[in-house]
């Protein structure tokens, strides 16, 4: 199937994919009077009493906005917030049909970062939470952050929806390959939001998920493996230096896989080549991310040794889909009342969408994406996590 | 029926009146591919090389935002965004069905000017027209002012939306009455934004409209009749006296009425007296359209000889309701890919509505609010005149 025709073909013919929908009749006057005026003039003045009320009263317990400015479409670059609308009406669609949950695209005409907090701030009201969404790092960590006090879930799904998808995929592998976390040197390839994210959501394991830390990280650029010596970090990078790398090596890509276990590609296509995969501990695991030509091929990585391999795609084994994780988080915050997505929430997604599949083999260490079960599972977890940790409404 | 406690039953049983939907399946991987990754990339794609696409290949051509700051919230006054809420959603219920627009409420966390118009501006990629709503006067006129320039219809719907329902129970009172606009003297009671926005309805019916200027119009405030010599007039109203009273008639309310032809109150309930209609040349024409209360109880005005009666609520007679206009004018406006909403536009909308009935009576001026046919007929003519005055993307 020619995916990039047939997928623009079918856009033209539906004139986009998302609607609205009415949940209320509207055939007769008191049909009106009930949804509209007179009536609804009293449920204003509840919310206004008591703005509590307005989870109760309206759409904004269930109702998500996919904010971009179309900075980072995909792989795509900075095609502006028009280019990105369809992305983000897939995303709403994913969030309705996996999670239930009535998402809304919001495509913004500008990409300062001041001027994307201040929209996402005007039209929070609405909203039971938002999804960053295609917004280039580093500008996409400073959003985030500054959005954290809005008293709804703000999340960047391309970092911590990757997180998620990934440590719950290389907790699988790890139990496949009989490895320990806290043994394991994990490489990565890219240095960007994802990989940054990937990162501290191992790192939290060691502190909050109970586990043993992690044997050691290493992140690579396209400089070479990230050190606290070097003088070119910018200062997300210079922060993870102090955090990993704790022998203090250099070198590059190739010298940073030699004797590792885990590879977390999320870079550039080929860039690994069988030789360092056969460089690697016995038993490497290779998550090949890069879309839409991964690092290595998978064919490659399992000749040259390689026992558990992911990658980003639909038509290989083990697909690392974020869809796996945001619907199911954003149901369990918005269940729950959380006020922001925390650390022991997205561990909580992890472990559980690991536990999904109930014995995990090389050639399924993730569920189906299309399993629909998945997200309300994950949806309990993260509300119990939330509730435990106490970052729900009163 | 008890319309205030059980319209806070349906919301809250229902949590809100507005879901999103899917078009596409989501059943299968190709289905997944096709709507989202990787099909969609191709799509993202189309835009960033033709932007003229965005209204081919994703909801924009449909997608109407709703959008309040909740500072005049129906006759509640400044109730804040959160409680806007329930009005924008039965207004996006409203558009979807009357006039099978997705529409989407925003509620805006600021009711300063310069946030408002920058907010708008933000959020425009993913719309094809905005909808203001329940804004206060006179912020409701810069604001609808400074986005003109937008390139999608920008409308204030308490406005232009009032004012076409108005004009157009005018235009089927006069037949009814058989009286001529351009001999009338109309005198409204009230001089917010939809009092001025009727009196530039029927002055653009002077200019645009092919029929005769309309004879005489006097706005009244709380300080009685608007005109020149006036020192407390905001600019507003500053200009209006420019364009009215002609004759720089001064006084009451009262003094007003006195051998005036047609009485349009969007003002205060109770404020006129079977006196008052008594003093109005013979045959009498009497919107009282204050809520919930009008400006004389409809059988006072009758008894007191006025012919045709109007007022705001759907329990009387002949009720002026914004519904019969607003999903009709986006419609048009949407289906000819009109930039803005012109006089021309408002004008056909107008006429065409007064013409949907084909014999007006007195005790009928106006179709019934639950007609599903009146956008649609007002969407034709609409888009009829938007091509005709050249405002349509090219």
């Amino acid at each position: 199937m020619d995916y990039d025709k047939e997928s623009v073909e079918l856009h033209a013919k539906l004139h986009g994919k998302l609607g609205v929908r009415s949940k209320v009749p509207l055939a007769s006057k008191d049909d009106l009077s009930l949804a509209y005026t007179p009536g609804v003039g009293q449920v204003c003045v509840e919310i206004a009493r008591a703005p509590k009320r307005v989870f109760e009263l309206t759409i904004k317990c269930n109702t998500v906005a996919v904010v971009s400015d179309g900075s980072a479409i995909l792989g795509l670059g900075n095609l502006g917030p028009e280019a990105a609308i369809p992305v983000m009406e897939g995303k709403a669609v994913l969030f309705k049909e996996f999670a239930g949950i009535d998402a809304f695209p919001i495509c913004l005409a500008t990409q300062e970062v001041e001027a994307i907090v201040t929209a996402v701030r005007a039209i929070a009201p609405v909203f039971g939470g938002i999804n960053l969404e295609d917004i280039s790092a580093p500008r996409c960590f400073e959003v985030e952050a500054r959005l954290q006090d809005l008293g709804i879930p703000v999340f960047h799904d391309d970092q911590h929806g990757t997180a998620i998808v990934t440590v719950a995929a290389l907790l699988n592998a790890l139990q496949v390959t009989r490895k320990n976390l806290s043994e394991c040197t994990i490489v990565f390839s890219g240095s960007g939001a994802a990989a940054i994210a990937c990162t501290r959501l191992i790192q939290s394991f060691g502190r909050i998920g109970h586990l043993p830390p992690a044997g050691d990280i290493l992140l690579c650029d396209s400089k070479g493996i990230v050190h606290r010596g070097r003088p070119d970090l910018n200062p997300y990078k210079r922060e993870l230096a102090e955090t990993t790398n704790r022998h203090g090596r250099s070198g590059s890509l190739a010298d940073a896989l030699r004797g590792a276990d885990v590879f977390i590609g999320l870079s550039q296509s080929n860039i690994v080549t069988p030789e360092m995969i056969r460089s690697m501990n016995p038993q490497p695991i290779v998550f090949a991310m890069a879309n839409p030509v991964p690092e290595i091929m998978p064919y490659l990585a399992h000749d040259a040794g390689a026992v558990v391999v992911a990658t980003g795609r639909s038509d290989f084994q083990n697909q690392i889909n974020n869809v796996l994780a945001f619907p199911g988080v954003f149901r369990g915050a918005l269940d729950c009342g959380a006020k922001v997505i925390n650390e022991e929430m997205k561990i909580a997604a992890a472990q559980t969408l690991a536990a999904i599949v109930i014995e995990p083999v090389p050639e399924r260490i993730l569920p189906d994406p299309l399993d629909k079960t998945v997200a309300f599972r994950i949806g309990e977890a993260v509300a119990d996590a939330a509730r435990r940790s106490g970052v729900c409404r009163a």
